[in-house]
């Protein structure tokens, strides 16, 4: 099944996140990103590990695709030191898997507030205090860490880093080539420092993932999976392609959604559409 | 039932807001108040409207209350000329309510984008514009806007403007004495440039309302009525409030929770709780 993705055109920078279509599996995904010419994909560490991490690489390799990202490591903000231990060995881990699947970036997640912590601030210190400990791990596998700042509405318990400029102050402190952000619509559209955030981002060199999901409400329920496929929702996703390609930034741009009534359906009709949607609302 | 609330010691410049304990009906949540020594309260227009604006006025001043804060006005991000023209005339009905109530704050919760619509910078100059529009009737009134920022999982529904440095950006336009921002821990908390804002706020004299809630996860469906009693949750509630002090503001602290799990339970056992709260989390 093997095509030639690099002469894929107008998807040439499309890359699909495995979760986006958690319906299928591996091969079937692999399978209809080539049918459909999009070349790139994004993993994630529990079914990559459920398929094996040497299988998963090398299916993905005779394929002919590329893995832009593995979501991802992170989650260190706890304050107690053996739970912070068995979070740098658990990331340690990630890097070698990302190292394995060939892929040069690990997306990190910082994680939230530890029960009964209300200092917000000092948790975001403990976050740079791990990247520190990971960085040069990670260089050392060719592997770059993506800090990802997620929506404020997860910083109590997934993500104390909200926006792009407190990643970017996390990610400044460590060369470019070891650190980088990612820039995720869904998390960064209401900000309207998000493009001052872009350009000192593409500046640096920090980009390491451009990702894509829409904003539509209401929000279910724990607000993890109510993002909308492209077009749906409120974002203006053209405007933020253009916002990374002014800033220089030339990887992949994958689309990234979590949404129950996406999984519901045929996951080979959820690629074809979001590769449509791609074309008329990002390029 | 009156007492002399001027002398009510260590709960002063406690407010509780209507919606805190919308089970009460007016009278028995100035009759709770007046007990508790509570000198303060935050009321919305339906429920003052059903009571009627007048016996509102006249309820509560008889008691030797403070109506610290009028919820709300705003929503004027209609770009239809006729919806915004509806907007604008509901916001001048609004302000004659906080007037006729005796309260010099009205709360501004600006709307959030029209169905279809992409661009938020757009949609946060329609409510300068519509601010500007309203801000000298409001001063003829003896009443002064307070533009509120909401929690940014809001940007979409109800409120573009997601932090105090956009709501400042708008006050500043105007005369602190007609428009004002309102500093809310639930809304603000996670943002790391919040003390900035509070003290630029505070420089300004623009702090119209300080409002206290705590942040819970999970969040619900929804994402409205998931607000914690203080202290359930991870703000540094005494930091805020040690920050709006710092900045100069001396007036009410107002605690505004939606939470139906508050509502399901006795009334004055809430409004007791909330006091004691107030005492242990924020004083």
């Amino acid at each position: 099944m093997r095509t030639d993705n690099r002469s894929s055109g107008d998807l040439a920078r499309l890359s699909v996140n495995q979760e986006t279509v958690r319906q299928l599996p591996l091969p079937e995904l692999v399978e209809g990103l080539v049918t459909l010419g999009v070349p790139g994909l994004g993993l994630w560490r529990g079914p990559v590990r459920e398929y094996g991490v040497e299988a998963a690489a090398k299916l993905v390799r005779d394929a002919g695709l590329t893995v832009t990202t593995l979501c991802r490591g992170g989650f260190f903000t706890a304050s107690d030191p053996d739970e912070r231990a068995a979070a740098l060995a658990d990331n340690r881990a990630a890097v070698d898997e990302a190292a394995g699947l060939g892929t040069g970036t690990l997306v990190l997640v910082s994680g939230g507030l530890p029960a009964g912590d209300r200092d917000i601030a000092c948790a975001r210190e403990r976050v740079a205090d791990a990247v520190a400990e990971l960085a040069p791990y990670a260089e050392e596998r060719g592997v770059r860490l993506a800090i990802e700042p997620l929506h404020p509405m997860y910083a109590s318990d997934r993500c104390v880093v909200s926006t792009l400029a407190q990643a970017l102050d996390i990610a400044e402190r460590f060369p470019a080539r070891q650190v980088g952000v990612v820039v995720d619509t869904y998390h960064l559209w209401w900000d309207d420092r998000a493009a001052e955030g872009i350009a000192r981002a593409g500046a640096g060199g920090r980009i390491a993932s451009f990702q894509l999901a829409d904003w539509v409400t209401p929000l279910p329920e724990g607000v993890l999976l109510g993002r909308g496929q492209l077009g749906d929702g409120c974002v203006d996703l053209r405007g933020f392609r253009e916002l990374v390609d002014a800033a220089g930034y030339t990887g992949a741009v994958e689309v990234e959604i979590f949404n129950p009534a996406l999984w519901a359906r045929d996951g080979a009709e959820v690629l074809a559409e979001t590769a449509a949607r791609y074309r008329r609302h990002v390029l």
